[in-house]
């Protein structure tokens, strides 16, 4: 069998990296919609539709057996209407997220972290709520800067530094253990994030994905091909490939080829 | 008469605050590419065909008799296209601000910053050395980071200052005595980078425009219309809208309406 992964871009090659080491002999296929990213600040509509033309074309041109959204935003706005458009399973990061910090938590406080739609969304915060029956306090906030950070590769940079705590002291000193990574883009700050807030528990979701898909017991013989796609070349897309996955071809698919009229 | 404005996304709102605040009569329409902002990322063709629609826009909707590409990356990639094309002027913000700054510059140092496509492009590089047969030299940074922090709000913040020093300290130390902002977002910025800097000249192409317009000599007596649009419903749209020129509509024209296949 075969798996499809799509991201408004290069965020989710973190999951990407994560399912093709756990399941080495799987079939992955991947498309970075980087013609039209970032999706965090468009609207509901257009995100869905994106959604749509990705997953079109990941099952038509490859006829995967399972999709992941690896896109926050995606998963927060289009999952329910792809889970009912199709009869493969969709696999958003919401929700594995969600289970995964429930399981960390000790003193039921949760952090999440995301771009400001995601955030908008309160797609974690109802999750959370509904899988404990409320039991959990959430604390959110939007980090719209951290994606252009980690897009530059300013990682271990002072800036980043001054940028997190900002964003993360307010809900930090409400007492949260557990902090939820809510962009695909965050785990490559998990280090940094760790060194100003040792006591916090982050959780990944391209890792608590893993999990979800072993569920699934799907057959995973395959050939182990891994293929890239992206909508648009681009230079980011390319040095955060090498960062965070190594050296793997990337194929340019054209916008028009997928858009959904 | 009417002039047509587009950008790729809010940037461009400074140019159109300077041609509102000088040509009171004339009718303006703006288009900002909201639903695939950011430019500054894509490849050539890509950012052609986006300029192309949005002219065809302006032109076919409202007859515009001047249309001004107020976004540096597709004045860099799309201006001579567009020019070919087109039986009315085409202005983009380069030129302008090249003479500008060939105008200011007493050493013959000039400095440019812009995003990285912009930079990448070498238009401005190319435009001084034609227009002073090679007679200055020229610095050029790409800043991919000004334009979050900008839309983030992130004005007169500590770590705009940093990335700032970061970004200008490299080519100011080389002797330039003018800077030109190469993105229409940039303008937010005069008054830091004048705190940091203040020995240096500061060129903001939607000033300079304003001298490229009066003299096409056209007829400027209209209605003094100002209408805003946007291909995406957008927050940091509307919040830089409010800080740039105050309140006025804005209206959504649906992307699938101006696509052209």
């Amino acid at each position: 069998m075969s798996i499809g992964v799509f991201d408004s871009g290069v965020g989710g090659l973190t999951v990407f990296k994560s399912i093709a080491d756990r399941f080495k002999t799987v079939d992955i296929y991947y498309v970075g919609d980087t013609a039209r990213v970032p999706y965090g600040n468009k609207s509901r509509d257009t995100i869905v539709k994106y959604s749509l033309e990705l997953t079109e074309f990941l099952v038509k041109s490859f006829a995967v057996d399972l999709v992941v959204v690896a896109c926050n935003t995606a998963s927060s706005y289009a999952l329910d209407f792809l889970k009912n458009r199709y009869n493969i399973p969709i696999i958003g990061v919401v929700e594995p997220g969600c289970i995964a910090a429930i399981n960390a938590t000790k003193n039921g406080k949760i952090g999440v972290i995301g771009t400001q739609a995601t955030i908008n969304s309160n797609s974690y915060a109802n999750t959370l709520s509904a899988l404990t029956g409320g039991g959990v306090r959430v604390y959110q906030k939007g980090c719209p800067l951290l994606v252009p950070l980690v897009e530059e590769g300013k990682i271990e940079h002072p800036v980043t530094k001054i940028i997190l705590k900002e964003y993360l002291d307010g809900i930090v000193s409400e007492g949260i253990d557990t902090l939820i990574l809510g962009c695909t883009h965050y785990p490559v700050l998990k280090d940094v994030i760790n060194s100003i807030y040792p006591e916090l528990n982050l959780v990944d979701s391209s890792v608590a994905i893993i999990d979800y898909i072993h569920k699934l017991n799907l057959d995973l013989n395959e050939k182990g091909l891994r293929n890239l796609f992206v909508t648009d070349e681009s230079v980011s897309f390319e040095n955060l490939k090498k960062l965070i996955i190594g050296d793997i071809p990337t194929f340019k698919v054209n916008l028009d080829s997928i858009e959904l009229k």
